[in-house]
């Protein structure tokens, strides 16, 4: 074989797209069993699994299609052989939409479905925004009982907590877009009354003429609630208002008659579930629509009691206006009520880590019937950050116990060695680089996270036993020692008897994870 | 909200696209059991999850690219905003070049890591061939010691055992490819003595001037071994051979005793190693190669052996041709023994279902150097085809219990109920379709696989009694059921008293399970 050495070969860059990432063992190890212990509980809701591919048509994914030649903003789309244009998911629920549509007439109904998996955007990457990251839904299409609603809390709550976020650790919030929409409603009475009064019975209110615009205007102003408060929302609905930067922001220009529902609305929370029934109850006025959505979310509340979920997991609370633009009936949010410090050592809780709510156009698209569905989604990255800000990941990297390897030609007796140890169950491999340097095999097994190195020279073999290393004892040890002698002195290494190998390598790693 | 009635709106087709499937319920849970099975062995040896994106540069996937403007022959391609190549991943070798180049100063060496995910194929689809489906790979990387091949064959025995092959059902073949270098030198040094025996000893043979394409027309010989036979390959290496369809297929054109040393390679499985690896010693004449190949399988053997791993599991097999052209050492199979019954009700061994080796270039495309590597991929769709075969799979789906609703009044007793059996782990969910049609509900219980169904109607409510309704049963009966008197007295529902719940419904489920 003899070498090539013509001109220089021109080699491909080791490195993924740009905003693409890989994850190492422990990212995935941590994550799997996050998602594991997330869809055991999906499960024993009887929800059940659904995997779609990663491709689409971009025909059945619809909404990011702008009408131009090539439909890719946003997504990542490329034409098949014969043209026709396919795409990377963006999300799962619209694959979910595809579905159902396709198998409606089999599914059972109503349909309860949870998928988990990676979707892909084609948008600008950043420091932690990646064109690929995971997903992971639920959602019960065909029933419009909010009994499927309250099930979404009772098992998001069991999620949480299911994963390692204590009672007390979270919370769910609920609100409802039907009680917005009354509310809008009783602006919109308010509004034509002062324009009847100003302009007299005659001339029609103009507000009806640029409703839709108005009615944005308004959605708008309410999800600033978050920054702004109050008095900001107050502002903003009225008259305008100078921000932070001095830029002045227009206002939407109602009285502030007419804004006093909306104030009511996003203030309403009260000491008990009857006070804030009671405060929606006056911000809706007469709207009929409110009122359906005030019983709503008793209907969903008392569900929930009666199962047993209190107010210290799931309360109504209809400052949540995240989203309520999108959804047409019941909204929930979880939030993570514990407190982190952020990049500027200030404290502030962790919040949202899932939201989701009741939807009816699910399958519109695809058969032009409305097919009631509500359901919620986890934001997988934020979840683990969450237990991993919290400790709560058993963060202790699970390494392998290394086999090291004095003796090449004894690589028989290590290879038995680990057999035994991984037959008890425990993670274990031999050193397979070049054993010469025994100080690379102590190098490797640091780099591997190992918790224990074995090592059975030829003497230690004749005499029936091996050297066993606690390296986690080890790297705390040689933190803490300044003096050669000390060094000596330390205690993680001993021997013991080759018969007592998975025993003894068993109380090591049981000491290093206690 | 008024409905817009203007033209015909013009509906997406609600299909995915051309050789893409969804997976449903069991068809996901069976799948991911398995695989969680399988990578549990994998992390016990010490292997280390990688998760790269779906996504990779074509660049640095690098061997699909022919060198024409759109490089998407065989995999799925696109441009980026930038007009970068980018594609989807066409197995997880490519990404592992690409990841183990760019972190190699990182990663520990030897690198053992594992990966499952799917991988995209853009290819005809046809029946059972679809363009996205899953693969299962570990590799080590770095190291060239036999012992990385050793245990990459225990630990493929392991898994076929951990995932519910049982020892007997199965067998790991091995060669290797430097055993087959060494036959064709051995065929080589006869060839040159033959015609230097013809044109005289000054005329150099002609041999060397052709030496690649007759090499590669000997392995793709070798290549239909399992399906000509021993007499097929001398005919196909001689003179030619008369196929099954009449047609003639022209020869290698050696003469029987250049032939030689292939047949004896392919035919050297003897009564036990000590003879194979005897034959093989015969089989390649004098060749260099050919001595170190047979020290390598000897050396894998010991080391298998002294692991506890006899001929029951792990056996050397020339006759394992599959892959030889494109591996550099140990070659390896796994090969379910059992006999299935093919599609036209012959019976047949199952067949592969793994397959592996060691090769050598794998970032040399990044780097310019050799790195040795040896690894092992699983067919996931034809082990879980196999296990499904052997009902080895739990293949009564697991559906959950359905709490039927009597009195939509009374949902927060019902939803008390699944509350109940859930927290006993039981899986179980209230019907929340419309519950007027009581039919309805035991039709979706069936949709849904439920062994039990749970009915409390308001005398039941009043008494402290539920109805459980054990629908296994029922299905059973009702398939031998013939009279009517017969259904009534069948025994598949019951009255329990309501504090009784969980342990009843528990029982009726281990029933229905066994």
């Amino acid at each position: 074989m003899a070498k090539n050495k013509k001109q220089k070969v021109k080699r491909p860059k080791a490195l993924p797209p740009r905003g693409f990432r890989d994850y190492f063992g422990t990212d995935v190890t941590e994550r799997n069993d996050m998602l594991g212990k997330i869809t055991d509980v999906y499960q024993r809701y009887g929800f059940d699994p659904l995997e779609t591919p990663a491709v689409e048509t971009v025909e059945a994914l619809g909404s990011f299609l702008p009408d131009v030649d090539r439909p890719n903003a946003g997504i990542f789309a490329w034409q098949d052989e014969d043209d026709a244009w396919m795409a990377l998911r963006y999300d799962l629920t619209a694959p979910l939409a595809r579905v159902y549509a396709q198998f409606r007439n089999d599914l059972p109904t109503p349909y309860r479905r949870f998928a988990v998996g990676p979707v892909w955007r084609n948008e600008k990457a950043g420091p932690g925004r990646y064109r690929q990251f995971y997903q992971c839904d639920a959602d019960t299409v065909g029933s419009a009982s909010m009994a499927a609603d309250a099930e979404i809390c009772a098992m998001l709550s069991d999620t949480l907590e299911a994963v390692g976020i204590p009672r007390g650790d979270y919370v769910i919030r609920l609100n409802n877009r039907k009680v917005l929409s009354g509310v809008l409603e009783a602006v919109v009475e308010i509004v034509v009354h002062e324009q009847m009064q100003t302009a007299g019975p005659d001339s029609p209110p103009s507000i009806y003429d640029e409703m839709s615009e108005w009615e944005a205007n308004v959605l708008r102003t309410i999800d600033k609630f978050d920054k702004v408060g109050e008095s900001g929302v107050r502002e903003l609905l009225t008259d305008g208002r100078l921000d932070a930067s001095g830029a002045f922001i227009d206002g939407v220009g109602l009285s502030d008659a007419a804004a006093e529902p909306v104030i009511e609305f996003l203030t309403s929370k009260g000491d008990d579930t009857a006070a804030t029934l009671e405060n929606l109850t006056k911000a809706v006025g007469t709207s009929e629509v409110g009122f359906k959505g005030i019983r709503e979310l008793e209907e969903i509340f008392n569900l929930l009691v009666a199962q047993g979920y209190g107010t210290d997991r799931i309360v109504i609370d209809p400052s949540v206006v995240r989203g309520l633009g999108y959804y047409t009936g019941p909204v929930y949010e979880a939030e993570l009520t514990f407190d982190i410090l952020d990049e500027k050592g200030r404290k502030r809780q962790f919040g949202s880590v899932a939201g989701g709510g009741r939807y009816d156009d699910l399958v519109k698209r695809f058969t032009g019937q409305e097919v009631p569905a509500t359901g919620v989604s986890i934001g997988v990255d934020r979840l683990l950050a969450a237990l991993r800000e919290k400790g709560r990941m058993n963060s202790r990297a699970n390494g392998p116990v290394i086999v090291t390897v004095m003796d090449r030609d004894r690589m028989g007796n290590y290879q038995t060695m680990v057999s035994e140890l991984r037959n008890a169950g425990i993670r274990a491999e031999v050193y397979l680089g070049n054993p010469k340097n025994f100080g690379n095999q102590l190098k490797y097994a640091d780099a591997r996270n190992s918790p224990v190195a074995v090592i059975e020279g030829g003497n230690e073999f004749e005499s029936g036993v091996v050297q066993i290393k606690d390296l986690a004892l080890g790297a705390a040890l040689a933190a803490n020692i300044t003096t050669n002698e000390e060094w000596k002195a330390q205690p993680a290494q001993m021997e013991i008897a080759r018969g007592d190998l998975v025993s003894e390598v068993r109380k090591m790693i049981a000491r290093a994870d206690g």
